[in-house]
C-alpha cells in the first residue's frame, strides 16, 4: 500500500506557519506523508531548524499568496488561485496529494471544496460538521454554517452524510439521528424541521435510526449521535456552547482567585480541572471534514494547536485509507428516493399530511 | 399608595403548591399582598401550618382545576377556565389583583396573556424574554419560544419591548440592542435578520443603541444588553446554554470524584463553587415578564425555588409600581413609523437596498 499523502495549508491558522510546521513534523514521524503548502522560503527555514527533518516524508509546495480576513470565498476562488488553501486542493486534483487539511476560513474552504472537488452527485449542498461533547461521549452536528438557508432536501441529505461520518469517526454501526428543534413533540419546530422529521421518520434502512426532534438540552445529554440543523441555527448552537463554556471558565477562575483557601483547593484539583478542560476544549476533537464534496478536506479551527493539527492530519489520512468518500457516494445513491421525495416537498409538488397540531 | 396585589398560580411549579405557599409567605412578610390561586382546601391547610400567616396580607382564591402536561394552550383557554393559571388573570381583569406570577407552561401563559389581557396596541405578537448571564453582568434575550416563525416587524418590536424591559430590570439608560446572527458582518444571517438589522441601524431615538449582529459567543462576552431573535433560534440558544452548563457541572463532579485529593480540593473550593453555581443557576434570575401583552404576567421556570418565586413576586410588584406596561405602550407609540416600515418589508410593499453581499 502506498503512503497516504496530505496537503497541509501552512498559512491557515492563527499561529501559522509554526503550528503547521510542527504538526507536519509530528505527523510525518508517524509515517504520514505531508506537503506543507505556502511560502517556500519561510517554510524551508523553519524545517531546516528541525533535526532530522530531511529524513521525514515531508515536502514543501510553494504558494506565494495568503488569504486575509478581507478575502471572501468568491474573491479567493476567482482572484487568488495562488493562495495556500486553493493550492492544496490543486495538489489533490493533480494526483500529488490525497487529502487537504486547513485551519483557514471555513467559507473559503467550502468554496474551494465546491470549485476544486465538486459535489458528490446527488448532494445539493455540502455541510460543515462539528463534533460536540456530550455527557455520554461525542455527537456530530451539521450544518454548522455553510448553508444559512436550508430546504428539506438539504437537511435530509445532512442526515445521511452525517450518519456515514458518525460511523467512520465514532464507530456507531447505526447512529441515532435527531433534528434540532424547540421541543421534542413532532408538531414543534418550523415547517423545515417538521417536514424533515416526517421524511426521516419514514426511513427504514440500516444506515441510521431516526430518534425524532432533539432539544438544545438533549444534545448534551447524548440523545443523538447525529444532530441535523440548518447552518444558521447550527452556527448559533456552536457559538453559544463555546460562549457558555468560556463564561463558566471565567467565573470559575474568578471564584478561585477570591481566597487563598480556594486557590489551594484549585491546586489540589489541578488534575481534575485538566480532565474537564480536555472534555470542553475544541482542540480535543481535532478537525472535521467538509461533507458532500468529492474528496477529503478537513477543517480545523483557527486556533487549533499543534496537537489538534496533527490529529487532523491523522484523521484525514484515515478517511482516505478507509474510503470515506466512496462510502458517502454509495449512501447518497442508496437514499436517492428519500432525497427526491424531499425535493418534491420543497418544490410544492408534494404535500405531506400535516402533523397534527396538538395546539389545535 | 395602596399595596400592590399579586395573583400567584399556586399549582404551576414542579413542587407545587409547597414552593408557592412558602414563597407567598416570604413575599407577604415583605409587605406584598398575595392571593394564592388553586385548590382552597389544600392551600388553607398548608397556610394554617405557618405561624402568624393570619396576620399577613395573604388570601386564597379557589380554582378547582389543574393544568396537566397534556393540556395545550387552546385547550386551557377554551376548556379549562377554572384552572389556577387563567383564574389568576381573571383576578386582574376583575380588579382584584395587579399582576400574575406562574411557573406553569409558558405556551399556556402566553395564550392566557393574549386572551385575558390582550396585546398592547401596535404589537403584533408578544414575546417571552429571559435574562442570561454574561461575563460582564446580565443581558436579556427575546423571543425564547413564543413565536417560532417571525417576521421583520416582530423582531423590530422585540427590540423596542426588550429595550424598555432592560431599562426597568437592569437599569440600562440606553441599552445596547443586537440581533443574534451567525456572524458580525452585516451581510451575514438570514433575510429576516438582515432586514431587521437594516431597520434597526437606522434608529436614531433615545430608547436604545443598535450594536449590530451578535454571535453566540458575543452574547456571553456581554456584547449587548438586549439580544433579539426569533422564538425557534432563541429557544435553541437557551436550551443549548442550559445543556452546556449541566454538562460542565457533570464532568466537573466526575473529575472531583476521581481522587481523594480532588475531593479535598473541592471541599476547600466549596464557597467558590457556590458562587459559580449562583451565576449559572437560572433560579438566580427569577422570572421574566411576557412582553407585549396589556398587563404584568411573570413566568418563572417550572423548577423555580422558593427564593426564585419570591423574587418573581417582588419583580412583579415592582413592575406594577414602576408602571412598566404604560412605558411599553408609550415606546410602541413612539416607534410606530419603524414598525410600519417593517410591515411594508414583510408584505413586499417596500424593499430595502440589498446589503452588499461581500461574498459577491
Amino acid at each position: 500500500m502506498t503512503t497516504t499523502r496530505l496537503a497541509l495549508d501552512a498559512f491557515g491558522g492563527d499561529n501559522c506557519p509554526h503550528t503547521e510546521v510542527n504538526a507536519a513534523v509530528r505527523a510525518a514521524r508517524q509515517g504520514i506523508d505531508v506537503t506543507l503548502v505556502g511560502d517556500e522560503g519561510k517554510l524551508a527555514s523553519l524545517l531546516d531548524a528541525v533535526p532530522g527533518a530531511g529524513e521525514l516524508p515531508l515536502r514543501i509546495h510553494h504558494a506565494p499568496d495568503v488569504i486575509t480576513m478581507d478575502d471572501t470565498p468568491s474573491k479567493v476562488v476567482r482572484g487568488k488561485p495562488d493562495a495556500s488553501m486553493p493550492k492544496c486542493f490543486d495538489l489533490v486534483r493533480k494526483g500529488d496529494a490525497d487529502a487537504v487539511v486547513s485551519a483557514g476560513n471555513s467559507g473559503v474552504m467550502l468554496a474551494c471544496g465546491l470549485f476544486k472537488y465538486g459535489r458528490i452527485k446527488g448532494v445539493d449542498r455540502p455541510a460543515i460538521v462539528t463534533p460536540m461533547p456530550t455527557k455520554t461521549g461525542l455527537c456530530v452536528m451539521l450544518d454548522m454554517g455553510a448553508n444559512v438557508d436550508c430546504r428539506v432536501a438539504n437537511l435530509v441529505q445532512f442526515a445521511v452524510l452525517g450518519a456515514v461520518y458518525s460511523r467512520f469517526q465514532h464507530g456507531h454501526a447505526k447512529p441515532r439521528v435527531g433534528v434540532l428543534s424547540n421541543g421534542e413533540e413532532e408538531h414543534k419546530g418550523t415547517d423545515l424541521t417538521r417536514f424533515t422529521g416526517q421524511l426521516l421518520s419514514g426511513y427504514r434502512g440500516d444506515l441510521f435510526e431516526y430518534v425524532g426532534n432533539v432539544e438544545g438540552t438533549d444534545v448534551y445529554e447524548g440523545a443523538a449521535d447525529v444532530v441535523v440543523t440548518d447552518g444558521f441555527t447550527g452556527n448559533i448552537a456552536l457559538k453559544v456552547s463555546e460562549g457558555v463554556a468560556r463564561m463558566f471558565a471565567h467565573y470559575l477562575r474568578e471564584a478561585i482567585n477570591e481566597s487563598t483557601i480556594s486557590k489551594l483547593g484549585a491546586l489540589l484539583m489541578k488534575p481534575a480541572f485538566a480532565k474537564l478542560r480536555h472534555v470542553m476544549d475544541p482542540d480535543t476533537y481535532g478537525g472535521a471534514p467538509l461533507l458532500g464534496v468529492n474528496g477529503i478536506a478537513i477543517i480545523t479551527h483557527g486556533g487549533a494547536s499543534e496537537k489538534a493539527t496533527t490529529n487532523a492530519l491523522e484523521v484525514g489520512a484515515r478517511f482516505v485509507d478507509d474510503e470515506l468518500t466512496p462510502a458517502l457516494r454509495q449512501a447518497v445513491v442508496d437514499n436517492r428516493d428519500m432525497f427526491d421525495a424531499a425535493r418534491r416537498i420543497d418544490n410544492g409538488e408534494d404535500v405531506l399530511a400535516p402533523v397534527k397540531e396538538a395546539d389545535g
